[in-house]
């Protein structure tokens, strides 16, 4: 991967896309949350080269959102399960998904979230668990954290509206 | 760029990826985000080469997430503000923010999210706008929408715990 080293930013978005930031990884996760699980699953739902999928899988591991398990002694065979750091990776995916659906699906939604209970189709939102407001620019805005360095505390300074 | 053509999916995920999937493209949001417009604040800030970044501004202004403007006549100069579907993008970096500040800052927090009006800090939770509960993997599932072809369907079937 020629891309240059996200880790040494201090921004928590640039972190985490030091380990998803490729839109393979992305969708192997979406599979792991339809439930796949095997190479071959992935590799037939995808339409991936197999030693591209080798490769996103490795990553996937060696960055703890996968665990990779042996199911099978002999012949030897793995599955790829989500870790808990995998399973909250959860709303980064719906988010997409209800983005993906307001604007990129000009002849109707494909795929919709629905509540178990109720049977009806759910509006993502992001809210926040505090106060149980729904967080909009206007209400809500980033802010130094107590790690932020000085480099850090410059960008959050910049911020404007 | 040597991807494949994501538009022919359905699903919304590999949809929204095709506009975005691309970590400079979501760095470049993020720092819209923060207010930054002209090309050498973007350039300052993510460290990125020109030809790179022209290339990336190009794409989100062709995707629709970016406004290319003329703020200056004599000589001519632009800036790159969100549009109305770049700003309904705020969701996924928000997501992703809260994803790296949870599992890739052993040193503490650096960047929070934080209530204007309460000054505290918020703890971002996607919920269901309908219900009002928190989208788990418990109570919410995706379904097929009423758009979704045979492929999807079958898909979607596949879920399993």
């Amino acid at each position: 991967m020629e891309r240059k080293n996200l880790g040494h930013m201090q921004c928590p978005v640039a972190r985490s896309l030091q380990h998803v930031g490729e839109w393979w990884s992305i969708l192997i996760l979406r599979d792991a949350f339809y439930g796949l699980k095997r190479f071959d699953e992935f590799e037939e739902s995808l339409g991936i080269a197999p030693n591209m999928l080798t490769r996103r899988l490795k990553g996937l591991v060696a960055s703890g959102l996968l665990e990779r398990r042996k199911y099978s002694a002999r012949p030897p065979r793995y599955e790829y399960v989500l870790t808990d750091m995998g399973r909250d990776f959860r709303p980064v995916v719906l988010s997409l998904l209800a983005w993906g659906n307001k604007h990129f699906a000009p002849e109707g939604t494909s795929v919709v979230l629905k509540n178990i209970k109720t049977g009806k189709v759910a509006v993502p939102i992001l809210t926040d668990k505090i106060s149980g407001q729904e967080i909009t620019s206007a209400l809500f805005r980033v802010a130094a954290g107590p790690a932020a360095d000085r480099a850090m505390r410059e960008r959050i300074a910049l911020q404007r509206g």
